[in-house]
């Protein structure tokens, strides 16, 4: 049940806000509170009532006290990044945003900890120790902007997630303000604690049981070195094998990504220096790491199996110029894309990596019965897909179409027996299609679980899980039909 | 709570069990019962009222949800090896014996995935899989015996889990069937599923969320070659200053094990084959694995870091035959002390890897105060300790003094930032522990989230939390006492 919200007095909460962290970090006018009514998922839209900068665990418990005395809904917002909404304001809701707790608390090199507010942008953790010869692997492609406090709502992952894993393999341990305002401690900078593991279960809630306002992470040894590789083949196929190949060969590069065709050329449009084989039905981008003589081994073994797969050709970068080179156009390929389009959506759903040349195929195929480009960009080492459908907003209809094939896509990454998101996260964009992977038994637990952590359901209510009034009984319906004909695996 | 048992009708519910599983499966007799009081922590005893052996996840629910309905308490128990009492019997409770559960259900070796029923020992999944070129990574000593559901309960470590993680980095799917007697399905078989990771928040939690009845495990490819090196030094400090040295030089071994000059010479007493320096302060065991260019390169560099902290000698061994032998030592460690003292108490605690030098000095100091010797033999390379305290238990009041020692051990633990346990668990043996690590915040928020999942208080209830009943006011206090000088870290 969402809190009621009407009659609040809002300029009294404002009061009340400007107590706690002085009067220039309230936001309350209506022109100002425009830039916060979206996040990375702009096809949502929602001013909040009131937006308060806090810049201490104490500054966001007295906050998050007073939306718990007047059952007001709160949503946490990073850098607003995020694609799948998650940070998306509701009517009458307070926008808690993080940006002003931006410290770095603790820096443990020797024991490999940093621990960080959670307005800490992802990368300034890898600047902050680089000059130990670490770095903190989470690499979302929005890690220049985005903040580690969404990182750890949303559970990122990122372009070397195949080795080093994602988000939650690196969060040691939480302070987090509950929606009632208490705080508790979770982990700590050691892993594995004894109880129950609530930093587990905090990572990747998605803002629905609290904030978290001190985040321990683990960092790694930075690489003696690194080479990139990238193969071009004539089938899309050939570079989805070599991907299984090489794991199944005992290699475990940082990570692997296939562009097909459409994405290369939109790449070869825009980024001249990348030099990218216009006529390859895909390219792989292989990033291996380690020592020296393993990197050095794992190279030439990784080159053979390109090879045996059809690979027509091979470019090894092994400076740090080159391999900036080869990751040039991958890193700007969604920009690309939308070069060539007026819009785009981008899907994220998880495969297992054995389905990558049919379910590539069945895409193709969707793309065609529906009639809109897809362009095939993804973590092929995850099974990790992101498609981007291309589309005109300006035309009416557009998007609800542009969504049926977005869920289609969905449909058979579940069918094939994997998940509706990769790293987006399920926010406002995909709380309707869990049923499609969860038991009401499996989401009940889910939701009571909620209940321990937000008993008046305040924090970010109406994203994850679906409700009536989100997905409405007849929204649901339709979710629960569209998937009727896959098998729970 | 614990839910109240007086007026059970043993006999009525042996029977319903009976239709469950059938008669064979149900043991009643008070000297049948005996083998099932205790469990690896043979200190603790406890007869329970009845045993029952389901086979399949549908019997398991039929029973739970008996217990359910007589508010009768249950445990589970896999082969019993636990080390903390975790399987340890109620008074007046239902041991649910997983033994017949001891099926394989699914290899899919392709996606690395095996599915198996929590009653099927933790090697045979490494046998299943050998064939193809994997092996399951967690590898507790116990492993030829102790079972997978056991060790999902534990959270279980093992040697090799410095490079590879303990249980939970390797579950990614349960079946649970809850204390209400309700099934859920958690995760699946690609990793970070959307929504609660509900599989995280149950491995770990000893039992006390309900019982796993399909597990799906990750399993990893066997690397192509092995080193083992053992490195003598004449300070413990020496050794545990290599395993830091190792670390930050980016070699991770898949494990690090040190034993002190007392437990080498223990072992060479029956282990005639080891051949163990015997006037070395410490041994360091050091295995390195991967790819054959890689490993042969870490050798070398391991060697000679060890050389740079005074290693007086390398011995490296590289085939199956030589490699088992260096290992002969360390496996068989713990019987070797057992050899020596009528009986020996194991801790089990965590510290932060710098601290090695000075904590170990430490426990030598604490050895000396409260006279009794302690044996130190541990994985390094985690800091996660396993002293030996020798005692004699025929000696009345020996146990409660070995105790305190073991108690201002992992005082000196959590003083360092570390934790009272590594991979043992809390379960009936350390509980009254607790709060020297948690908050109440931090552990009434736990309970809430146990009683969304046990409701009536009824799966393994008294163990992991500190109760009135089994810590005592009294005894609560002594333990918050005990701690009182620790800060908070």
């Amino acid at each position: 049940m969402v809190a009621a919200t009407a009659g609040i007095d809002w300029r009294a909460i404002a009061q009340d806000f400007a107590q706690i962290v002085g009067d220039r970090h309230v936001v309350q006018r209506r022109e100002e509170l425009l830039v916060y009514e979206c996040d990375g998922l702009t096809s949502y839209r929602q001013r909040p009532a009131l937006v308060v900068l806090p810049r201490t665990t104490e500054e966001v418990a007295q906050i998050i006290k007073v939306c718990d005395r007047h059952h007001i809904p709160f949503v946490a917002r990073g850098s607003g990044t995020g694609l799948s909404g998650g940070a998306l304001p509701l009517q009458d809701s307070v926008l808690i945003v993080t940006a002003r707790m931006n410290q770095i608390l603790d820096l443990d090199l020797e024991n490999q900890r940093v621990v960080v507010q959670p307005g800490v942008i992802n990368n300034w953790v890898t600047q902050a120790v680089s000059g130990g010869g670490f770095f903190y692997a989470p690499d979302p492609s929005s890690q220049i902007i985005c903040s580690i406090g969404g990182n750890v709502a949303e559970n990122s992952g990122g372009v070397h997630c195949l080795k080093y894993g994602v988000t939650t393999n690196h969060v040691l341990g939480l302070k987090i303000v509950l929606p009632t305002g208490n705080i508790i401690d979770t982990g700590s900078k050691i892993p594995d604690m004894p109880g129950y593991d609530l930093t587990g279960l905090f990572v990747g809630s998605e803002g629905t049981l609290g904030i978290a306002t001190e985040i321990t992470l683990r960092i790694v040894k930075a690489p003696e070195a690194i080479h990139v590789l990238l193969a071009d083949f004539t089938t899309v196929e050939a570079s989805g094998q070599t991907v299984s190949d090489v794991i199944s060969a005992g290699v475990l590069p940082a990570g692997m990504e296939i562009m097909d065709n459409f994405s290369i050329n939109a790449v070869e449009n825009v980024v001249t220096t990348a030099c990218y084989p216009r006529d390859a039905a895909a390219i792989l981008l292989i990033e291996l790491d380690g020592l020296e003589t393993e990197v050095a081994a794992n190279s030439q073994r990784v080159e053979a199996i390109c090879r045996q797969n059809g690979a027509r050709s091979i470019r090894t970068a092994i400076d740090l110029q080159e391999r900036l080179t080869l990751w040039k156009g991958r890193k700007a390929a969604f920009a690309a894309v939308g070069q060539i389009s007026p819009d785009y959506y981008v899907q994220d759903g998880v495969i297992p990596r054995t389905q990558l040349p049919y379910v590539l195929r069945e895409i193709e195929a969707l793309s065609q019965q529906h009639g809109y480009r897809v362009a095939n960009v993804f973590h092929a080492g995850d099974g990790n897909l992101h498609p981007l459908i291309l589309y005109d907003n300006a035309v009416p209809g557009e998007l609800e179409k542009v969504e049926d094939l977005g869920g289609d896509i969905l449909k058979l990454c579940v069918a094939v027996g994997g998940s509706i998101s990769g790293e987006h996260g399920i926010g406002a964009d995909k709380r309707c299609y869990m049923p499609a992977m969860f038991s009401e038994t499996d989401m009940d637990t889910m939701q009571l679980v909620r209940q321990v952590f937000d008993p008046q359901r305040i924090a970010n209510p109406d994203k994850l899980f679906p409700t009536p009034r989100t997905c409405g009984e007849a929204a649901r319906a339709r979710a629960q039909q569209h998937f009727s004909d896959v098998e729970r695996y």
